[in-house]
């Protein structure tokens, strides 16, 4: 278990969802790995601290450790207990499947035919037990026929949407352009871009979205150039306990992020890193929120609250 | 002189006044280097055209090109030309280092004590002959005791924030933050910066500035955040020959920039690359332009006039 618990601390595992199901994996590694008989129920629940406290924004992490921990309150016993809380998991990866799927119909009903979508960071099937969130959106549009072209922050530090987005794209076929950053406001200025599509790590019962760092750039950007800006997330990545977005805890990220590249320290030693992890987009810059519920129009906290409330799993 | 053009292309040297100096000095090893007689003339104009074709977004390039053009069409001779063509060069990197220090007592004027400051790529003594553009600027706030820090966007792809300005501003001494550039919006809605600098490779009649890609978009969350904006450039960076932004021609730089991190390959080979070298902020985000004649607050196609014009040194 400590082996997935640095999977999800290292950004091995990464990507809201997939945190989610890890984590719910991990907890029944969790329950495998405590000691038996009367130290159990402590040893377990050490253990799913420990899960817990791997990385601070993603609500599906807490979403999903909770979850487990309700299996063993209503089982109150070792025997079993591991099976149940791997059906558990198991439930948690198919409603996740499921839920891409919904996601990526709804939120190609937002795009028009020969669309050119911009994304941020990688929220695709290597964030996801599938499909992803926004980049569901972008196969359901390729299979429907109307999609032109993706473009893909690189996203610093971490080059995701270099490494990752790209090459899942690229492997379905998909044509897909990487540029810097900073470059996706000149290309939002020429007007080839349709949409914006991101995923997030945490939606606020204001409609907030906690996303990659860079995705509040990218929002301002689209909203000065008049596109539209969606983001793409289950209903277990919104978490109506936090009411607005400055609610949000933001994992600061080490040093070496930005002083290492390749291979090359290129940052002398005297010189501070900012290195957040995520930056929080208000709802007012938010064109739609698209879950597997349906589509929310200028997502606000009555809107949000209409529909997700009552059908949050947790 | 060969060696010369390389360093240019491929931004060995780099920053739009240390280009046009180093532009200056080419002009001279193309004297050197052009054959005596009758073929001296053509060998002469062919190597100049080679040295104005490295970059194409710089207009001191052009506009040093220009002058050392004129002071062999003044002398049309071969007798004592090279000593005439440095006597040019070395007065063009006089007149830099003394619009620097202009630069950074006006530029200076708009901050107050205790002022934080962000700066985008290197506008520093590593851009120009001496002190720098933005970089002036934030030594003369030091000199004056008004600076607290200063931020620095790390500027991808080439990453001379990062590499370059940390560098300068540490071993000044001045405390200095690196971040990714897509962590600049949310740092600007933190509210703990008072002011963005940033240089300028050219401006345009109307005031608008093309500068490294990036800044663009760092305009925007600026405006966004009521952070005011400054570009610093000397008058040989404006070119009032370009009525406005959208004529400036913009450089679109290589796929490796993207493709490879330190030594690692990390776009697949299918995917496309979008990757200009800089970006055309309109004059309507820029709060105000220091050249070293002055400030023009709220620059437009008049005041921009007033103080350029009489006094462009081409």
């Amino acid at each position: 278990m400590e082996t997935l618990a640095d999977a999800i601390r290292t950004l091995a595992v990464r990507g809201a969802p997939a945190i989610g199901i890890a984590a719910a994996y991990g907890c029944v590694l969790a329950a495998m790995n405590a000691p038996r008989g009367a130290g159990f129920e402590e040893g377990f629940r050490r253990r799913l601290d420990i899960l817990a406290a791997t990385r601070p924004t993603a609500v599906n992490l807490f979403h999903s450790i909770d979850a487990q921990r309700r299996v063993f309150e209503e089982w109150k016993s070792v025997e079993g207990l591991e099976n149940a809380l791997l059906r558990s998991a198991d439930a948690m990866r198919e409603d996740d499947l499921a839920a891409s799927r919904a996601m990526g119909r709804f939120g190609a009903d937002l795009l028009k035919p020969g669309s050119t979508v911009l994304t941020h960071c990688n929220a695709g099937g290597l964030a996801t037990a599938g499909l992803g969130t926004a980049l569901a959106v972008i196969y359901e549009a390729r299979d429907r026929g109307i999609l032109d072209r993706v473009y893909a922050d690189e996203t610093r530090p971490l080059l995701q949407g270099a490494r990752l987005t790209s090459w899942e794209l690229d492997r379905a076929g998909i044509p897909v352009v990487v540029m810097p950053d900073s470059a996706a406001a000149s290309l939002l200025r020429t007007g080839s871009v349709d949409a914006v599509i991101v995923g997030s790590d945490r939606v606020a019962a204001s409609g907030d979205a906690a996303n990659k760092i860079g995705t509040y750039s990218l929002a301002l950007a689209a909203k000065a150039h008049g596109v539209p800006f969606y983001v793409v997330a289950p209903v277990s990545t919104f978490d109506m306990s936090t009411a607005s977005g400055e609610e949000i805890v933001i994992e600061q990220r080490g040093r070496e992020e930005l002083a290492v590249t390749g291979n090359m320290r290129i940052l002398p030693a005297g010189v501070g890193v900012y290195n957040p992890a995520f930056d929080v987009t208000p709802a007012a810059l938010i064109t739609a929120l698209v879950c597997e519920k349906g589509i929310i129009h200028s997502p606000d906290r009555d809107s949000v609250g209409a529909v997700v409330t009552g059908m949050d799993r947790t």
